[in-house]
């Protein structure tokens, strides 16, 4: 099995080069009975999350990630919890906004979903 | 049942206090399969954690939450994932440090554990 912090990474960097280039591709991640809590605001199911973040009110962004953590979720079932910080670029802003994200991975017929 | 983000809220406020004011209280918040994923590097039994937070090299510690976010983390386990985010202020320092923090909380007949 990969090491989880190899694990962690690729999915990271998937999910934001996805998040930049073809926000629409994010869906794909998720599952109907998956959540996003977005600034305090829960969201429910695949459908919705990548409504949401299709509808963000940004053209051009870019996640620089500062940390990333990544440990066992659960002593039973092998899924991950994924903790990144890191900055936002937002358009041509020259200030980039803090950003914190927390994904936990479940795995799923040799994949993962969120 | 309690609304989760007050479960959420009582359990941070508890945490950080602990941390300020009793730091080896923290030790029965944790369980043998426990983990604490610190600056990258993971510590696992509630022993070594505590050790490692008793040990940290500062007296005095605050923290401020600035944001706070919890939702369900499986569909079938009443347990809960709190995301929490906000600045740390380390002895007399007049520089406050970015945080952030995970929790993963389990119920253990009518408690959590992390």
């Amino acid at each position: 099995m990969a090491d989880i912090n190899t694990i962690a990474k690729q999915f990271v960097d998937f999910y934001y080069q996805t998040f930049a280039g073809n926000r629409t591709g994010l869906k794909s991640l998720y599952r109907d009975h998956s959540m996003l809590t977005f600034e305090g605001t829960p969201i429910q199911g695949a459908a919705a999350i990548a409504e949401k973040l299709e509808g963000l009110p940004f053209q051009k962004v870019q996640h620089k990630i500062t940390t990333l953590d990544a440990q066992p979720s659960s002593p039973s079932v092998a899924s991950l919890l994924v903790s990144v910080t890191g900055l936002l670029l937002v358009d041509d802003s020259e200030n980039p906004l803090n950003f914190s994200q927390v994904f936990q991975l479940i795995p799923d017929g040799g994949t993962y979903y969120v």
